[in-house]
């Protein structure tokens, strides 16, 4: 398979992510339908961080951050950037260095189906990372991947330009021409919820809120 | 199997709870003779929290959590609700509407054998939680389960009405009519470790403290 | 195999611990040569905590902690524990009274490959730990084990009086003999990483920085 | 919590595990509701034998197979050793010395949530086991546990005469009190699939023998 | 998302799958650049089996089968039935009844990212499955999914007419479109492979035939 | 850390090994004291093998097998390969081609802490192998290792020329000083099995060949 970088990807437009990165991964992932997911093995090496932002995708290979190096320069202003090997890996592809360079062209942070390192550094620098393992483990610098290709991480395709939310809860994928009609349905499931909080709050119950107590009783639950 | 949900439980009294959660989960664990720990895979959410309060069960279908809100309207002022799906899951079958909808009922926090989400709200709520994953995953409600029935969570039988204590160790179980006895057994197990903390802190060794310099020579411990 | 207690060991010069224990595990296991890091499965209690100092090694038997109060006579101030059971267990071996016990003597910190229990008393006590697990589970004082003997833990090998340091990133074993070099040839990486870093920060690109858009274009990589 | 050995145990009748024994994991898994089912985890060391009897239970202490020797002797021509840890193990409990022994005295095979060794003999004795792993560390013999007590293995609650049925599959636990039941339902469901079965091999679809055209259809299903 | 079920999908030629399925899965694993793996916990119930053929996607809910009653009718003389869920479940999801009627139809097997059951009748009859856990739990039909998307399984992404070629090895995705070239490039790899497999059994090296003895001292390789 | 091939090894006299290689994995652990067993996650990809000789090791990268091909150089007839990376990787380092090549120099088997491929064909050229994963996935020829150095795998030290023996249990590690005691005190084992076993097979019972009624009942084990 070829090794490329390809420069020029759609990305999309900085108020429609600006408002759909006002809502939870679990809001977004619900309002979209239940899709875009990733695994939840990818954790945060922070707490209590949002971000969002259009991924930079990078393959690469097992025990080789090479290609973060190349990601680099095709990152911009407000990107997230998103890496996965071609087979499983665990080493710390992704240091403090790194996350300097980055922070200086505006990454807004990093998801990574891999190790990193440096973790306390990064949360001193304020740089967000989501990864599958902490470790220290170096890698090498031989073997070529390719730059803003789609990719598989944490189970979901990621194409190049799809926006990217993450926070506590974990990290999905929303396809790039889908942003603006993921923000107004996380807002208008948002605003569903808030007016059910409300109820909750003053002591209804889900099971009357949602209307739930014939469908149980047809289905032949029992109180006893 | 029926599906059942049963609405009156016999819980502790709460003045032995009280007792009870005075002592975190290694001290009750240690106390009881050991038993009763659930599995390490299940961790809290948040740090530095101890709860403790009479089960409510509930057993509950892969990726479906229709009984956990069945299960609210059961859940009293105290208790803790303890969730085990029928296969594993780590779907997330709980976030902060349901915690806003058990806060109300004076719930303390919640056990699943499986996912949760919003879990920076959850903290930001003071609702504690112990779960095998952070997984923003939807789940359906399709299919019955039951309520205040036998259920295994974390490898421990759960019978309704137990008391459960949760920490960052993590979680043990204590039969409804062995709450007496096991704070008791605490308290007499802190009372002699307050003791044996005073000599170690003073420099004294446990291997004089617990007297076993003899038994490890006599077992033919050798030193070179 | 004869159940030992090797009562006296060499250990690093205190001077030279104390330059080691100035740079962090990637550091160190980078400016070594990539050696001696333990597995990741090895996780911190607590956070942004370091601590360097020579191993006390002890060799035990799964669900048995009797040899750790052995080797608390065998610690001194200064000396990390570093613990591996003869087969795999995730049992808590340890609490905050032996915990207690090695602070007195100085011990910095515990490296285990098991469970510890205690945590939200181990954090407030300021006794840092690296476990497999954190698990309630009690242990027996049957078996007999070997007291700075050579073990393998984390998947590395450790001779008794070998630098442990341990961060957030993890834990990395440096030979007794090598301390020295470690801590120069990491002092050579991070004055070097201190210049990358400033250009970094001013904008430089790695690929320009390391020089590596010539080998990149010998691999073959295309930009489109 | 006091070791005990309960020496005197009501098994199912002969005849009627006899006929449970006809049907496999999955058909009385399902016959019986869905529920008794052991976690995936535990697997057999050999292919295409199924065993049903009744349980002789045994909670062991990690490390340590002292009760399964203590445990022989409580077992009868026809039963089946189930065998749980009180914390999680993977030791080598169980070997073909045992087996022999347990051979003699008609017992039909063992499952346990912890490993064994001297697989290869176990084949060739024709003695078959179900577990958690292979693994040929050695235990002691130092601390007492209980025979005949109420289990939980594989996730599952396993009361002593508790009939224990196992194959390629896995195991299902089927309550003494519930064998016929069990065994009826099973007959009843084979029946039925017998005749789904023979529909099936001339070409008709699920889809259409079991009737789910329609509901699809309502469910909001497109052809396209 | 709308749940759907796509009826007509192009698949590659017979003639070129028949091509394809006479390498195996790491000969075209290799010929194709090493792309398209499934990963390694996707396993075979069967030894020594090898298929090939165009995939019929499933997308199918946690827990739920119902989807795969649906996909039988989709499948044609040939295929591989290719079932995701979309979270993580090792449910059974599939026994000997469903792989009676798709042998019915001609189809040569099974991968699914979840559990199967009936193992043993499944080897009796000749369907080989490929999948993630053997556990007999039990499905429910609830819950829509679709037939014949796109889906992610293993970790790869697989599109409804792709080829799949599965055997001890695992699993490797052919993109319909580059079925010929694969076959191509796998004919030549295994040629280059039977003259280097013949050089090799005259005791010849592959150092000496790689030529790899100049690039090694000039990495600085030192013999001593 | 420099990269070299050690080319001369101490291997232990083949009349030793041989008389090793009569005893399997369980007995010989144990015959030493319960040392040198390696992790129970390496499995066989054959069943009923057993091979016994001196190892030699390959210290490796993560996703590149060159130092394999050096390794052959140096493998005589009757050898066993070791290999290890130095960060976790299941890619499959390992397939029939070199299988073929270390065939002819009379080497009988291969024990590697990663993946390997062709298991099939391995199978069938009668070549043993003990791996992590089998995983199709390949590997580059880029980075340097070193062979004959001191690696760990499966969590044990192995240095060149130590006895490795594996069969369907594990692998044990026998330093290479220790291979004539070892196989002694096996022979001294087994003879003690071989007289206990033919007790057993007449009814006597553990309980009473090894004594040990009195000892429970000192310890407390009552019988209700």
């Amino acid at each position: 398979m070829a090794n490329i970088v390809v420069q020029q990807i759609e990305r999309p437009a900085a108020a429609d992510l600006e408002a759909l990165g006002r809502y939870g991964v679990a809001t977004i992932h619900e309002a979209m339908g239940r899709v875009g997911l990733m695994a939840s093995h990818l954790r945060p090496i922070q707490q209590d961080v949002r971000i969002c932002g259009p991924a930079v995708t990078v393959s690469i290979a097992p025990g080789d951050n090479w290609m973060i190096h190349v990601a680099v320069e095709q990152c911009r202003d407000g990107d997230v950037l998103v890496v996965a090997p071609t087979s499983p890996c665990e080493d710390g592809y992704f240091g403090e260095l790194i996350a300097t360079s980055l922070q200086v062209r505006g990454v807004k942070g990093l998801v990574i189906e891999a190790g990193v390192r440096d973790t306390a550094d990064l949360r001193a620098l304020g740089f967000p990372v989501w990864s599958k393992a902490v470790f220290a483990q170096g890698t090498v610098k031989e073997t070529l991947g390719s730059v803003n290709v789609p990719i598989v991480c944490g189970g979901r395709r990621v194409d190049p330009g799809d926006a990217i939310v993450a926070d506590d809860d974990g990290i999905v994928v929303v396809p790039r021409g889908e942003v603006v009609k993921a923000a107004e349905a996380s807002a208008a499931r948002e605003a569903k919820e808030a007016a059910t909080r409300e109820r909750l709050k003053q002591g209804e119950l889900g099971l009357d809120i949602y209307g739930m107590r014939q469908r149980l009783a047809e289905k032949g639950l029992k109180y006893v």
